[in-house]
């Protein structure tokens, strides 16, 4: 074991130390303020009662060590001139970086009724987790901030995220020793595996160990410092020890930490650039050991507090009732002196701003912070050049995602200099028929290389790693730092990030009421691998349900679209690469598939987000007799195999095929932006006649969209309930009820009369169904008149 | 850094070697067979095309290696009469378990059809991953199973929940590589911090690193071996090295690895249990280093597929085909020389079978693995002893997870002996109010204890980390093995573990249809700090979706309860706690809450799960002109406060209060077994009059689940739509319309001629918000006609 580096710091002249502590100290002093203060901010007077919030919220155990990093921070941006972001994990220790941002001005630049003086400072320490005021975590609403620190575990794949394809950033992050305990925290180290000296930024991780989670101790913290050291050197790091309490120690430390990282980052950068590195070398990171609530009480109540799980939120919870809690309260504020902190209009003395960087450097200010500054549009060729020919529809098949695979090739391409794209997966770009991207781009890789790798690349794009968690963490690092991405992703398992998910869309959602906030490229999904075609995985792989997920949310963000074929992909996928401020799912298949629409036909129709397919349909200008309605390649296969069969059967039957792409044209406008009108609504699907509506997920969203339409009570909706195992295609569709003789007859059952009057036709489809079971029991393959039907047959 | 430590062999005879060579043969012989044979299970005419399945569909690569560990396992169970259970990461390998069970007979056994001679083996061969045969994964199908490896990332935490007050078992876990690149797999190595020697058993993690993943290398298998080793060393183990390609080297090598792993294990327990162990001592591991696909095709059509990702799923695809391809398949099915392996009738030769234990021990039998064997009934006291006494309702508060908490803290003392029941949570365990449990329980913790921290135990079982993955991990592999427990969750967070739950649930639909698999207990959450009180985190921690995650899940496993005071939260545990082959969501707020109902009156509502309260109604024994319904605390509170506004303002209306605890009753009979007829719905809701639902969650899921009740065009659901902040709780509640003065202006909009009749009340109601906001922007706290209001005022 090497022994542990340990920095007791010797750099720092008094002076630089003294404006340092400064900082710190007046950092600390509004943090503490926002937590308790309503008023009387500059204590310019004895504290009082009245002076306290009523309702006391926040974290306060945290702040001090974040307050401590963005003083130390600003130091090396400023002597260094360095491009910096960080990522502040322990993001619940919203007043530090609220105080932080004030300090440096970006806070009131960004709002200017919160000026940096003693008005500002009040309504600063108001505001705070004050109704109406501004929320306690580093929400979107905190300049500076890409990461909302709430569900903890993602900071450090954020921060990889960031500074791909960033050359010139150094992305600090901050990560809390109880965030360090998650998987998707855990699983992020790897991620330097992937960063690429040469064409991306640096990483540095700052391991806060404080000691504590809100009730326990951190498994982190509690390992012996030689097992902690080797955990993190197998990380992949040469850990730079920063331990202490003592305030002009740990500064000092801190500091020589600090610029030893920033040495060895550029070193190595350096090294790399000029293409002398061999091999993988390991990258600095800081182990910053600091009291939980540092600085705080040290006893409430006659129990310790700094130091432990008490200091997490509100270490002096009864200030405005109990007289000694008020007496420690102003006791602490003042141990800050805030009188040789801030002037007698309440601005920060130079001294506190001494290590403070100016305009765009601020950390605040960064536009890295705010990409939707830096976002360019997308390189996105003529559709025309990938599409599939086709002549009349059904005759021909193709894989979907692998004609998307041309596409996202020629964006690679075409993004090969400005670097502004990439696609992420778990381990299945090539199984999810993406691999033309590889003529493009080579899949980012810096660890050893072996002869039979393939498409591995030190420069690569593509990112591939087991883990959805860090697929989704470095995409949104990027997207939120100005950069556009797909992410491909099994369709049962990106369930994994749902989590995740929730919290990029809660952030798109309030950052689009942000006016500073500029949009940033959507999150985009491919799911693909899906439900129906799991032949060789079965049951544990089949799950339709991140639809409904998503559709929970915010509708301003959410977008859902299925596709049923490879022109359609393609018009999706265009329209979802250049939307700015959504997350949009695209669930598509990978296996071959009929070619429905031309070009020009996907165009039309998925702008239409759902239409009759005249060609499908039996009408003859009058009302249907019944609709067929689809939505999924699956379900639209079937869907159109079902209209044929009744053609052929009932040929005197008004059959009419609607396929819907855009799942959320079915909500009422006024529930979602592309919500239909009811007019719109009824001319599609009537109000009266049966409509039948294979849908590729749970059957019941189909419900929940459309149950304020009129027609809502003839709507009968068949699609995955659960029922599978590893078998045929058909099969699947077969289990759940799916299949194209159901659904013949589903309509035979709906339609008034037809009952009686093709109860032959009925049981033909009785018995199909029973060949079809008798037929892969005996022979394991789907039976030719399914495996071999085309719509042109 | 240590010297890795690396395992030459040299302990086994030589005809323990040719045995458990033979053994490896046969199972390697079987897994490929699987695969490919329709027919000619034992070769015993040449390889026909005919002989070939239809559709290849399985994973050859890491069938190898999860042979090599079963034989060896073998080995060790029957020469140390071990107890021992494995966990199968790679559990897509599933060719490979279902041929060690069928050598061992535990397969036949399970399923007499299958028997251990040529007819079975071609009834082996045929069913698998065939249309009416068995999953190609390690399924619920698999005698000896608990875990299905197909969404990878979660071996390991099952196998510790496993370990878990089984003091004599060992579990052995099988983590792949790949696996090894999740989150969920990367936080579970530090599981080993709260394994307690004394009370539980031993987790022997084997990570097999074979090299690849579908189509990439893997990151730990391409780590310099002293970075890898740091890793393992950092994780709290002494990893012990296996590597190689020969057979007989490797055989020796793992052979002596597990004698050592487990004589180290043997070791460590006795000093324990002796109470002679000063701290932590580190466990034992075993890094397996193979070729993927070892022994079979070296190449095919010119390319390495042996060592490569090529063997991920079939080498060889295109046998029926391609005549070279059949020929290489022949070729490499007789390298394992079937013929010295089965008998003439098929029966795996003596020597073949010489390493494989006795009855019981045999991993294909082990109990553990089928753990409704060994469940028993909890010891649940009468819940009178832990009920809030309630003479009126309305009258007084509690906090019902506090009082949850005193149920379960009996229940931990009942069970300090049989040690079978376990609470887990992500640090929250305080936090939700159920330190009661402190008192019979501390917390697992096995790392340093420093004088300040509070219940920390060796041998407490109440189990917290920062990580709901690990939770719930712990608890499935607990539960999966006989035992029970809870799960205490922010009721956000828990959608970290949506993708988890979905296994969980699909793992128990199957079982259920398995007859010789015993039913064991529940899984049971309670999801607390809710949606509606997030007064110190705000948004990013308000999301009450999981319910609907839950509900889209097979509706024989899924229950969800909302409880809406303390004495129903009591009845809905107790009725959990007691139940099999579930996952019971319940929800419940923290906070305090007013009583409304007694335990007996509890018993009743929660028996029927939706009942009206006639307390709170105002009908006089006719048709009431509104229904006032609600499911959820708050939402109760709210409606409640509504009823009595109505009471007052409108006292000649008639409005008839519903609770409903149970939302599964909403759905129809024929959805789900706990689903109303259509005439106890009506009964409860009336068919025409306007209802006015006050949900905690989602409004639309109450659409989804009641959409064909008849009164559905008249249902009208407020809930939670994505509106939240920092702030008070009644502000919640206004910006997501779900307030009282929502509630009553929905009354009057709704009750035919209300409007007009009712104008003034409803602006009373209009003035009433305005009041709201006006004085939470002033005091940040909520106005005192709300803080204060009560049902008894």
């Amino acid at each position: 074991m090497a022994k542990a580096e340990h920095h007791r710091g010797t750099a720092l002249t008094d002076e630089e130390l003294r404006a340092l502590d400064a900082h710190w100290r007046a950092a600390n002093y509004l943090a503490a303020g926002q937590i308790y203060l309503l008023s009387n901010p500059l204590l310019t007077e004895p504290l009082r009662p009245e002076h306290i919030k009523p309702r006391l919220l926040g974290h306060w155990g945290t702040s001090p060590g974040l307050n401590l990093v963005y003083t130390h921070l600003n130091r090396v941006i400023k002597t260094r001139g360095l491009d910096a972001l960080c990522v502040w994990g322990p993001g619940h220790g919203g007043p530090s970086v609220l105080a932080n941002s004030w300090l440096e001005g970006s806070y009131s630049e960004t709002y200017p009724d919160i000026t940096r003086d003693a008005q500002g400072m009040a309504g600063l320490f108001r505001q705070f987790s004050f109704p109406g005021g501004v929320p306690s975590h580093v929400a979107p609403e905190v300049p500076g901030s890409i990461h909302e620190g709430g569900e903890l575990g993602y900071s450090l794949t954020h921060a990889y995220g960031a500074a791909l394809d960033n050359p010139d950033l150094v992305v600090a992050c901050v990560i809390g020793d109880g965030e360090a305990e998650t998987g998707p925290l855990a699983a992020s180290w790897h991620s330097n595996k992937f960063l690429d000296p040469v064409h991306d930024g640096a990483v540095l991780p700052i391991l806060h160990l404080n000691g504590y989670k809100i009730a326990n101790p951190t498994v982190l913290a509690r390992l012996p410092e030689p097992e902690l050291d080797a955990l993190l050197r197998g990380y992949g790091h040469v850990p730079l020890h920063v331990t202490g309490d003592d305030p002009a120690q740990v500064h000092r430390a801190m500091a020589e930490a600090l610029d030893t990282a920033l040495d060895r980052i550029a070193l190595l950068q350096r090294t790399a650039r000029e293409g002398e590195m061999k091999g993988r070398a390991p990258w600095p990171m800081i182990v910053l050991r600091t009291p939980k609530g540092w600085t705080g009480p040290a006893e409430v109540d006659g129990k310790p507090v700094e130091g432990t799980w008490r200091a997490h939120q509100v270490p002096l919870p009864g200030v405005r009732e109990n007289p000694e809690h008020l007496r420690q309260l102003e006791a602490w504020l003042r141990s800050y002196r805030p009188e040789e902190l801030f002037d007698a209009e309440g601005r920060p003395r130079p001294e506190v701003l001494a290590c403070v960087p100016a305009g765009a450097k601020r950390l605040g200010a960064t536009p890295h912070a705010n990409g939707g500054l830096l976002v360019r549009d997308l390189p996105i060729p003529s559709l025309d050049t990938c599409a599939v020919p086709v002549d009349k529809p059904g005759a021909t098949l193709h894989e979907p995602t692998r004609v998307l695979g041309d596409l996202l090739e020629q964006i690679m391409r075409d993004t090969a200099v400005r670097r502004d794209f990439r696609l992420v997966g778990p381990d299945e770009t090539a199984s999810n028929r993406l691999q033309a991207v590889f003529d493009a781009s080579g899949k980012a890789w810096q660890a050893e290389t072996l002869p039979v790798d393939e498409h591995l690349d030190r420069h690569g794009r593509v990112m591939e790693i087991l883990s959805e968690h860090l697929c989704q963490g470095w995409l949104e690092g990027y997207l939120l730092t100005g950069r556009h991405g797909l992410f491909s992703c099994y369709e049962a398992f990106v369930h994994i990030v749902d989590s995740m998910v929730n919290q990029h869309i809660k952030w798109l959602k309030t950052s689009r009421e942000l006016p500073w906030r500029a949009p940033v490229a959507s999150l985009n999904y491919l799911l693909t691998s899906h439900v129906w075609r799991q032949d060789h995985n079965g049951f544990s792989h089949q799950d339709p349900g991140f639809v409904d997920h998503v559709l929970n949310k915010s509708p301003e963000v959410v977008r859902v679209y299925l596709p049923p074929d490879a022109n359609t992909l393609l018009s999706v996928a265009d329209h979802a690469l250049r939307s700015r401020d959504y997350v949009n799912v695209i669930v598509a298949g990978k296996q071959p598939c009929f070619d429905w629409l031309s070009m020009d036909q996907a165009r039309v129709h998925c702008a239409r987000g759902a239409g009759i397919w005249e060609w499908a349909s039996s009408e003859n200008g009058g009302e249907p007799d019944v609709v067929l309605a689809c939505a999924g390649d699956v379900p639209t296969q079937e869907v159109l195999a079902a209209a044929q069969l009744l053609r052929r059967h009932l040929p005197s039957l008004a059959v009419r095929v609607v396929n819907v792409v855009d799942m959320t044209r079915l909500l009422p406008r006024e529930e979602h932006p592309h919500g239909m009108t009811d007019f719109e609504y009824d001319g599609l699907f009537t109000t009266d006649k049966p409509v039948i509506f294979a849908y590729h997920g749970y059957p019941w969203l189909v419900h929940r969209l459309a149950y304020r339409r009129t027609g809502h009570e003839h709507l009968h909706v068949r699609g995955y309930k659960e029922s599978g195992t590893t078998t045929t295609p058909f099969d699947m569709v077969v289990r759940n009820d799916l299949d194209r003789y159901r659904l013949v007859m589903d309509v035979i059952d709906r339609v008034p009369g037809l009952a009686v009057r093709a109860a032959d036709v009925r049981q033909r489809m009785v018995d199909a169904r029973t060949r079809h079971h008798a037929w892969i029991r005996e022979h394991g393959t789907d039976m030719p008149e399914v495996a071999d039907w085309s719509w042109g047959a």
